[in-house]
């Protein structure tokens, strides 16, 4: 079976093609600005390193957030409609997650944290000792000093830090946490697609598979184009003149 | 600063791109007979990507085995050649140590372990609970047998099994250790040069770094050539007739 994992809720899209239980392929770009431009091409020529052609995957896999909205739209989009037109099954996992997993099988608990701008992050805390994580606290986004506070009010058992949010507020955690806080080494920051496809064979082994047209974006906060909108006087219809 | 790193020890290639303490790019290209072809024009796409030119490089890296034969003289000579050729500094590091760096700052001791053909394998035991990890059985090639035996003498303590060598194996380490063993989920069987980066980075700090000269391959085991060549009868110097 061949698995077609990408990445795109940071600036560093990561994509990954499996053979059964195989990565034969895996890259991470720096797509800052360039997601659209870049990341079809670069799965096409992901797939011709490995000796396939996009018809020959399976499965298509795309983290759904959280994280960049502007990445995470592209990736799913792209993802469906690869999907959609070979008529082939996707499915979708949290980006956190995703990032948790590389520490797989660490018995310290693991928070992913993505900076979501605006003095906010996209986090949660896994349970990674088994291959699939499991989480003690759900994806959210929230202030880094309101989460912390949630970690210190359930455990105060070490806890690993990764994550671009991790590194932007690294002073703020180890203020609150202290010793409790345990920073990932700086290539740990980074996500990495072939988790994406463990994920997607559990999903798979568990008939959790989707249609294209059920792969959502989790964006876990409207967008600004959304809270803008809201923010909008009411618009009444003109009347014909 | 700026480094790349490389490792070509086993038939899934990896070359990732820092700039100071991130990443820019990775990726994992399967070379299985190719490397010669791909490895430069690989090494000057992932550096494009990153909107670096070679000479912006200020550190070459190489893992020097132990791997396949042909894999780390490409790589190393690689290595050597840009670091000669740019008049930069380079380092090595051992390619087992960059596979257990896959459960950085796990608190389970890491078996990396390639299969090393002819019913051998290299193989170490390392302890990652730190950035860097240091070996609690140093990097050796052996029986997969005797190699076990040696784990089972030292300690009853959990091992995370990884590598090329732990899916050959599996069922004989299963068989010896039992509960023991604990198995890589498959994305964390194969190398990433990023931990190699951090490695690099160690070398520089310690200065560590080396003449392009100095940087060996470390193959723990005679080449069949050199076996061939010691198993041959003494030639005797012709005498012209």
């Amino acid at each position: 079976m061949n698995i077609l994992a990408i990445d795109t809720s940071t600036s560093l899209a990561s994509i990954a093609v499996a053979v059964d239980e195989q990565v034969v392929a895996e890259s991470l770009v720096n797509t800052n600005r360039t997601l659209s431009a870049r990341l079809v091409p670069e799965i096409e020529r992901l797939l011709a390193t490995a000796g396939l052609g996009i018809s020959d995957i399976d499965i298509f896999a795309s983290a759904t957030g959280p994280g960049s909205f502007t990445g995470i739209r592209g990736g799913v989009a792209t993802i469906q409609g690869l999907a959609l037109a070979l008529g082939k099954p996707c499915t979708g996992f949290s980006s956190l997650a995703m990032l948790a997993m590389n520490f797989s099988l660490a018995t310290t608990l693991v928070c992913p944290m993505l900076d979501a701008r605006k003095s906010e992050v996209y986090a949660a805390l896994y349970d990674c000792s088994a291959a699939i994580p499991s989480p003690r606290i759900n994806d959210c986004v929230l202030s880094p000093t309101a989460f912390l506070d949630q970690i210190v009010a359930m455990s105060r058992d070490k806890v690993i830090f990764a994550g671009d949010g991790a590194l932007r507020y690294h002073d703020l955690i180890a203020e609150r946490l202290g010793d409790q806080a345990i920073f990932a080494p700086f290539p740990s920051h980074n996500s990495h697609a072939a988790n994406g496809i463990t994920l997607a064979q559990h999903a798979f082994r568990h008939d959790e598979l989707k249609e294209p047209s059920q792969l959502l974006p989790v964006y876990l906060r409207a967008s600004d184009a959304e809270i803008n909108k809201s923010n909008l006087p009411a618009v009444h219809s003109a009347s014909p003149t």
